[in-house]
């Protein structure tokens, strides 16, 4: 039985618009359109999968992503420009390498930022952000998710680089505890997408099947990701604070605090994105 | 015509139960289904409701809701008594009125954790968790949410009281920012659905449109609650390692990271036990 009209016999179609590719299909197949009130059924039919198609739509919010995902790309740029001005003005800058082991560390939130919360981000919501082929979609995802998880690694490396030769203890904070247990969430996640819905890539059943759960795991671990990244804003500010002389209501608490503010505005509206239904063809339904 | 079945001239129906009980006034309603054919067809009537509910079984996580509620119960527990642990026996306890004014701020997270973050996580699932009527239940969530959010707001109150008595200042950190945040967004959020949902109620269209909304908003809240407590955790945990002497790796940093651990872990059962399937009548969608 079709789910979309509930004609018996006939193949089941997961959207109107699949619906509609196929109805020619459907009506080579069916008997029952025959008698003159089937006829007029027949064209409930159609009305049927115009509800449906509702229907569908409210699996998300039933409204438009577009306008969520403008509202992200512009607090992507604010990020951007607040962590690169609170680094490289208020830090000193970047370095890989340098006696002032401080620049080594400045490596760490920018490309954390920059990489694993923006370019993620912007991977979640390619789906919503693009009037694309759904190909071409997957592919941007794969890529600018592998970009946010390489950017996060080497980002990671920093924090570890200050550290060892800083001679500070490593891993013994939550924040640091949280951001091992999501960079390697985000790899496993990656690897999984990867083989289930690239290459080689499962059956159509499991695919349709593994997506719900994709993009929750997903939306989970970018959720941790973003706490994470609250919590090391925090940690670091409070140890300019304590030993740095940095003061708690000065220009640079405030532009801090306010990074770490977009930060979490730009992730609401990831999710809400993400939730929301996309411009294009959209073959799976959010959660 | 219904939504349920498609049947034109018949009143909109949103579940298959509802279609049920209203299936002899639609027979009643309808000469469609006289025919010998469309007798058949009335057959398949009952299997379109089917297919729906299945659907609408689907716009969750399609998995049913009680064994993560089970788990979600279970944390709740480990929580509360690994922070009654930290603050009794580590922090040496609580008080309102002391000249240790230590004993004042421990107030704060044993009523954050109890008050807003468990019983607020506890009235989410509420719709989950238990096999009761939809009334009963929404009182149940509207009074645990009540309760979080007076615990909550003492909570804070204890937190200013020991800044105030300490000479600490207040407001400059991200947690505190959030916080404020947070606990204005629960209690207009708690007031709406008061007005929209219990007393004196929006009309059967208003609230029906609202309700998705509603469980989104209070989830977005939710998980912003969990990341303060977070910060929080993190925070206080950063105060004592840098100026209380407690020790990096020792057993209270472990006790305090691991509860802030079992906290998330609690919080992300709460939000997948809101998006999987309730055990009975479960008249809203969730997102």
């Amino acid at each position: 039985m079709c789910q979309m009209c509930a004609y018996p016999n006939l193949k089941i179609e997961r959207s109107y618009s699949c619906f509609r590719r196929t109805q020619k299909r459907h009506e080579a197949k069916t008997k029952l359109l025959q008698t003159s009130n089937e006829n007029k059924l027949r064209g409930e039919h159609l009305e049927i999968g115009r509800q449906k198609e509702k229907t569908l739509k409210k699996m998300g919010l039933g409204v438009p992503a577009l306008p969520f995902t403008f509202v992200a790309h512009l607090l992507a740029v604010a990020a951007i420009v607040m962590v690169l001005l609170w680094n490289i003005h208020f830090r000193g800058g970047l370095a890989w390498e340098a006696t002032n082991k401080n620049l080594i560390f400045n490596i760490h939130p920018v490309l954390m930022l920059i990489g694993l919360i923006i370019m993620g981000g912007e991977a979640i919501i390619t789906y919503k952000a693009l009037p694309l082929k759904k190909e071409i979609k997957k592919l941007i995802h794969l890529i600018l998710h592998a970009i946010a998880l390489v950017l996060g690694i080497v980002g990671i490396c920093a924090a570890f680089k200050n550290h060892n030769e800083s001679g500070i203890a490593n891993m013994y904070s939550l924040h640091s505890w949280l951001g091992i247990g999501v960079i390697s969430l985000y790899g496993i996640q990656w690897i999984f997408g990867f083989v289930m819905f690239f290459y080689p890539g499962g059956s159509e059943t499991l695919r349709s099947q593994s997506i719900p759960w994709h993009v929750l795991f997903g939306l989970i671990v970018y959720v941790l990701a973003l706490g994470t990244a609250s919590l090391g804003f925090l940690e670091k500010l409070t140890f300019l604070e304590s030993s740095a002389g940095v003061a708690k209501y000065g220009s640079e608490a405030l532009l801090v605090n306010f990074t770490a503010i977009v930060t979490i505005l730009f992730g609401t509206f990831v999710v809400l994105s993400s939730i929301s239904s996309a411009p294009g063809e959209d073959d799976y339904s959010p959660i």
